[in-house]
Order: C-alpha cells, then structure tokens, then sequence
C-alpha cells in the first residue's frame, strides 16, 4: 500500500465511521401510540431519513432539507435539496412546512429530527421582521471574517424562527428525539445545526458581541427580537437528544487502519481549531519533534486530528481551510506525506473534499512554475492542488464529522 | 506545591539546563601552542565567558558583547553591553574591535567563538556601503513584519561584515572554535546568531526574497554586495561548532520535574512556530482532546514544548509572543494553568519573561474591568497581565535556549 493509499483509507474510514446506515439505526426510539413525523436538515439527513425508513416499524411521514447533490431517494419522508452555505428559498420554504408539520401533534406523537453539518444554513426561517436576503448578507459577512462556527451558529439562532429550540418550542406537547451527526468542536447539541430542538444557552447578547467583534452591522430585527428558550424551559421536557456519530470516532476508525499497517497514531484530538495556515506550522514543529527527537512519539508515526481550522480570506483565490493547512505545511518545509479533508466532501465552498501532499510536492510544483508562497499569499490553495492533480474529490459523503487530517513522519 | 509553583519550577529548570556554567566547561577544547582568543556575541556570551575564564589553564584574552544588563564582571576578557534587538553604535564598535582582535593570528593559535542567541543583533557591523542606521531601519522593519528569527537572520548576513561566516575568514588560519547555546528552531549553527564562524548556505537572493515577501525596501548595498563564504569555503576549513546547549535539553529538564510531581509530559517538541494567538487555538485542542478523550496522554499530563511563536503587531499595545499565546489561550476557553515564558527572561522586548494564567484568570479580570479578548485585539498582552499582576519576571537570565511552554490538564 503506497502512502497515498494509506492516507486515503484513513480518510474513508473515518468518513464510514459517520456514515447514517451505520450510526441511526441502534439509536431509533420505540414507536410512538400515535404518529411518527420525521423531520430533519443538514448535509447527511437525506442519508439518515432513508436509514430510518429501513430500520422504522410502523407508519412514518415528514420531511428533511439537505445540501443541494447531498439527496438520496426516500419513499416515505420527502427530501427537499436547498443552497448551502448561504441559504435560498427553497430551504426557506422547507422550513416553513417542517413548523407546518410538528405544530398541531399530540403527546402520543413523536417527532423524530435528524440533525448534521450545514443544518444550520439549510433551515432557514428569518426571525419576525427580518428578510432572507439581511439573513444572507449577515452569513455571507460572518463567513469571510474568520468567525468560528459556534460564533456563526450563534448569531444564526437569533435571527432565525426555528433554531436554537424554537423547533422543539412549536412541536410541544409532543415528544421530540433528536438524532444528531456532530460537525461541531465538543459536540455541543445546542450547536449542532444551530440547535433547532435544544435551548440555547446563547442570548441576544451573545450575538450582537459576535456581530461587532468582527465588524459586522446588527440588523435591527436581531436588536429588537425574543429570546430563544433557554435550558430549563417546560416547552422542551419532552425533548431529548442523542449524538450518534462524532470526529472522535472518525478518528479512532483511521487511527485502527494506521495500526493495521504498523503505523503509531498520535491523536491530537477532535478539537483543533485556528487560522488554518498558522495551525500548520504548529504541526510542522510537532513533525520535527517525532522525526528528529521520537517525540511525543517515535516515528514511524501518523498524526491524526479533527476540528475546524479557518481561513480568514484575504487573497482573491479559491480553497477551503483544509487545502490551505496542506499548502502551508508542504512550505513549511517538513516535506511529509499528508491528506486533509472535510468528512463531508466539500472544503470550504469548494468541489473538492481536501488534497494531498507528499515530500515532493514543492519540487513537483517548482517544475510546473507553480509558485505556492503566491498561491498561498492569494489565498488559491484549491489552485494550487488542482495543477498538481493533487485534489482529494469524493463528491458528496451524505455525512459530516467536520474536518480530518493524518500526517505521516 | 502549587500549580503555579510547578509551573515556575519547570521554567527554572529549563533555564538552567541551559546556563552556561553548567554548559560551557565540558566542551573546552585543549589550550593552543600559541595565543587564545576569546570573542562571542549574544544575551548569554558574559557568562560563558565567565565560565571559559573559571575552567582554562592558561594565557586568555578577548572581548565579548552582551545585551545590557547581561553583563556580569570577568577578570581577562572584556565585556561590552549594547542595546538588543536593534544595533547601537557600542555593538558596531564591539564588532570592529573582535575583527581586529582576530585578525593576524596563526595556525598556532585559538578563536574560542562564544554565541548565543541575541549574538546577531548584538555584533552589528554594516557591510560595506551600508550605515548603521540602514541597517537599524531593514531591522526593525523585519521585527515588525511577524518573520521568523530565520528569515531575519539571512537578511542579517548579507547587511553584514562580520555574519555568515565571515568572522571565520577574518580570524584564518588560527582555528576557530565556537561554542553556541541554540536559541533557533532545528539547532542549526549557521542560524544561531546569524552564523559568523560558520559557512552560510543562504544567498543574497534569499535575503532580498524575504524582504520582498515582507513587502519591505531592499538596500542598494544588499543588491549590490559581496556573496557570504559558502560551504567547502578552505578558509572555514579549521573552523568547527559544537552546539552545547538547545531547547530540547531545557525541555527534558522540566519533563523531569513533571514526572517527580506525578504529572505525565507530553512532549510536543523544540520547533513549535506559528503567530503565537493561532498556535494557542492549536493548543487549546489538545488540552480538549486530553481533557475529554484522554489522548494522546491521559490527565494529569503537562504539555510542554519550545520554539519560537510570532506575533504580527496590528495594535498598539506591549507584549512579546509568550504573553500573547497565554492570554490567547485563556481566551480559547479551555482554563487551564500554564506558563510561557522566553529563556533568555525577556518576552520580545518587554521586562518580563512571560506570564502565567490560572483557571480563574479570565474571572479575575473581568472582575478587574479588564477586557482581555480588547486586549488581545491592541497586542497588549503584557497590560493585560500586569493588570493582573501575573507577569513572570526573572531579569536576564544569562542564557537563551527560546520559548518555553507548560500547560497543565
């Protein structure tokens, strides 16, 4: 098995790992007496509403929003496609008819909301007084500052009618199980996809300092507008919520592969986060302790992490924080065999999962004048991987365990 | 012993691996036939002076420059101060004088070359066509621009007329023997106080690229200039290097006061880089992966590593890099305790060595009115500690092996 391959298989099994027919069905609740309505949204829920019609006893109905490309074809629950990362009418439209459905159940229904990465962007309801169009200038400007996801999702909670429990809030009286797939550092429900079923220990507050931390104008709906239910709250006793596939376990499955072919894993964690160029050059020095001192570990060693590093986008190129970790640790000079790449397929906005890099890629891109300092100055690491032919593609995972990356020394 | 105790006694401990009284005498090589030259520039070149004196047998003169207040009284070899880490005329006039002093000596006789870290700004002689105060400007300009001590050093040696081996041309044929305590990440001698015993395999095309890639004014004397001696130069031939103290030797210290308290080191290595507020998030990480997950050490555990983190001024407030990783991971939410400090006792050119933080430092602040993250956004890390009365302040310490940092979990 070539370095490369090794990389690869690490990446899927980690992706496998989170996949919905492996992690939904031991965690399906007993039917209800009454009705069952499945709701749901994120880059894998059209994956996790099919596993629940395969392994579901008794009838079923509902509807999940996800990624447009990310759908599966389900018989019982519909699946609506909508636009990721800034939202559009048909997400907003399909969470307008998700309230529809859970409003108006008894406490003999359940309402079964299956939750994942991009939930977040895809249930789109603006708060009262506020238009789609302020909700994606707001998104679109907190995705270029460099902001956190928490700090992003917080912000989404109150300028959003559904999240942060306001799903739960318009289910009440009936019970509400939440599945989740966690893209989130410290798999927080309340943060997965913007916490639609969970009360928010975020206040207004909260937002409106995220808003001004990063320079961002405060729409006045969000000044003016109600809480979010927070923890305690009657409305959401009859809610609960179980985190069914996390980084930590994508993680451990790449780190069994490693073994198996007498690699040593140095887990690093499922929490790195950071400018994703500067986070690079920390484990450029890690890598230099392991091959010139045997320190943490002694090599040969694969080091492997999660989490979510950012770009703060200065440049006019393409690539997500994945790309850009990769190019800054091939100009870091360490010359090692590497692969990063979001679990859910898509680093950034882009249509690439990640990429690789190996001990020549600098010389490699010498001889095809490809300059990475400039690539990387221009925030272009999609560029530059893409004239290596060194882009990691999976097309859509219908998962996501947030980012994944293995380092051999 | 408290935390914070334990915290100060690793930071001692990898200072005085690294002193040089204990460093210097078992690598002395053996009295010449003729003369002996003692030279040496660098923030610990006093005491290693102090040491050569206390430990040979035999006639010994010479002169050494120090950074003020580094200074301390030696009996045969003078000791000049001058200013760090920009050059002063004392530096200029330390370095014409350690030319001249090395100049027409014999194959019989002996340079003994003592360097350390700060040694590079210290021995400041402008290559021909060059004022000091250009020089003092492209410096300062390097400082400011967040650059390694790397880059800054290549630029170094080419403004140079003593740098980058050149010092070693000046004293042939007599042998050249130099003794370095590595303040640089990777240990290597030609960077160590910008190498002037020591071929220097940069060129003047790397020094202007890295003005260039920091959007900096090159000189008309650097475009202009004579080239560096080079590796396989015959007049470096009787020249040698024995690095006799690193950052690796100060961290095995502390990991060894760890242990005696019953806390695991993790060691994470001598090469940690990076803006130093990034390499914090970085960090905040792994103290969630162990602190959650147990890996890749189970609690108690001290993560320890040196290097050499960087800070991009944009605000305008005091602070070197060990304060402004610490309050950046104080602000990275993880509450911790943990120290940074620079060995040498002076966080970038502040009058503290470092700082400490505690689990309650961020309450402590606030309840003090202090904002950290506004802190942290006018690089004004050293207020905030003050304010807090958590600065660590050893004065100059005598010796330099660079960043040192221990972070309980």
């Amino acid at each position: 098995m070539t370095r490369r391959d090794l990389l690869q298989a690490m990446f899927q099994a980690a992706i496998g790992a989170a996949s919905p027919a492996l992690c939904v069905p031991p965690h399906l609740p007993p039917p209800p007496a009454g009705r069952t309505v499945v709701v749901g949204a994120g880059k894998a829920a059209a994956a996790m509403a099919r596993a629940v019609e395969e392994h579901w006893t008794g009838p079923l109905s509902g509807l999940v929003v996800t990624r447009t490309g990310h759908g599966v074809p389900c018989r019982r629950i519909a699946v609506v496609e909508a636009a990721h990362p800034l939202p559009d009418d048909a997400g907003m439209t399909a969470a307008t008819r998700i309230v529809h459905l859970v409003a108006g159940l008894s406490a003999d229904d359940l309402v079964l909301c299956l939750l994942s990465g991009g939930g977040s962007a895809l249930l789109a309801l603006p708060a009262p007084g506020l238009t789609l169009a302020e909700k994606r200038a707001v998104t679109a400007a907190l995705l270029r500052s460099g902001a956190s996801i928490g700090e992003i999702n917080c912000v989404r909670k109150h300028l959003s009618a559904i999240k942060g429990g306001r799903l739960a809030v318009a289910a009440a009286p009936a019970p509400v199980v939440t599945l989740a797939i966690s893209d989130v550092v410290g798999d927080d429900p309340a943060v997965i996809a913007s916490g639609p079923t969970v009360a928010d220990p975020t206040t207004r507050a909260d937002a409106i300092a995220v808003l001004r931390r990063h320079g961002i104008a405060v729409p006045a709906a969000l000044a003016a507008g109600a809480e979010t239910p927070k923890p305690g709250d009657p409305r959401l006793a009859a809610a609960t919520v179980r985190v069914i596939a996390t980084a930590r376990q994508g993680l451990e499955a790449a780190a069994a592969v490693a073994r198996f072919h007498g690699w040593q894993p140095l887990m690093l964690g499922d929490a790195i986060e950071g400018e994703a160029r500067e986070a690079a050059r920390v484990f450029a020095g890690i890598v230099r302790s392991i091959r010139d001192h045997g320190q943490p570990v002694a090599a040969p060693a694969v080091i492997l992490s999660g989490g979510e590093t950012t770009v703060t986008v200065r440049g006019r190129g393409r690539g997500g924080p994945n790309t850009e970790f990769l190019l800054a640790l091939a100009l870091a000079g360490v010359a090692v065999d590497a692969l990063a790449g979001d679990t859910d397929g898509i680093d950034g906005s882009e249509d690439n999962a990640g990429a690789t890099i190996a001990a020549d890629t600098l010389h490699r891109a010498a001889a095809l004048g490809v300059d990475g300092a400039a690539f990387l100055a221009d925030n272009d690491a999609y560029g530059f991987f893409a004239a290596l032919g060194d882009l990691v593609m999976t097309g859509p995972t219908r998962t996501n365990i947030n980012d994944f990356r293995a380092i051999l020394v």
